[in-house]
């Protein structure tokens, strides 16, 4: 029971954890500051918008890519709608809804984050996936 | 030296048995049964595609989400383009992009899926993520 308990609570605490992480990159993301990303991306991540052709490979494609979008976006503000985080010892997966406020209109989006523990003992992520919420596509 | 060989070659058969599994569900899904990908996933799977409004939670909602479908779809021939897969010892996180071709359609997703070793040693799916490729959007 207390083997119980210690590990819903480690399973808490690492829910915690990996939602501030993203949520801070993602504050500076909405001021038009990728760097949050980048510094919490590992060197192997891979990468889905929807935006993009094929998967992109590797953190210094994925600076390249959002090099043109620093200063150039600005989100009044956002909810994290519903995350959720499963997790193995050294991996966890964060995905979540988001809503992007900017003037008048709200941006929806899917998102997964899969994170890794890194050796140094920071969590980094390894894979992302942003896509659009479209209802009306079928 | 022996020990980066062995764990190369560890990480090559996981690879290959994730493709497997997932080329299993989806030749079948290609084929209007989607029990395949749901014998796949997890009870705790997760799963974001285009047409819905908010991430669903859990095998059953999936098992009635994908019901409808059963037996109207009809794919010619697909592509899985470029997999890989990011492990560590009991998770996985298999990505590609697939082209799925339908009379003189072709259609392009991003496909996410992130795997947990369960106890018996089977490989479940425990989220989904299937997006539309669209590089017009931006």
């Amino acid at each position: 029971m207390a083997g119980t308990v210690y590990a819903q609570t480690n399973a808490e605490e690492l829910s915690a954890t990996i939602i501030a992480l993203e949520k801070a990159a993602l504050e500076k993301w909405n001021q038009g500051d990728p760097g949050g990303y980048l510094d919490l991306s590992a060197d192997d991540v891979t990468y889905f918008d929807p935006a993009i052709e094929q998967r992109m490979e590797g953190l210094e494609n994925l600076r390249n890519y959002y090099k043109p979008a620093t200063g150039k976006i600005s989100v009044d503000r956002y909810e994290m709608v519903n995350p959720n985080v499963t997790a193995v010892n050294s991996m966890a997966v964060l995905t979540f809804n988001l809503f992007s406020y900017v003037g008048n209109d709200v941006h929806k989006w899917n998102c997964t984050e899969v994170y890794r523990l890194e050796r140094g003992g920071q969590w980094k992520i390894v894979h992302t996936h942003w896509s659009i919420v479209q209802p009306d596509v079928k």
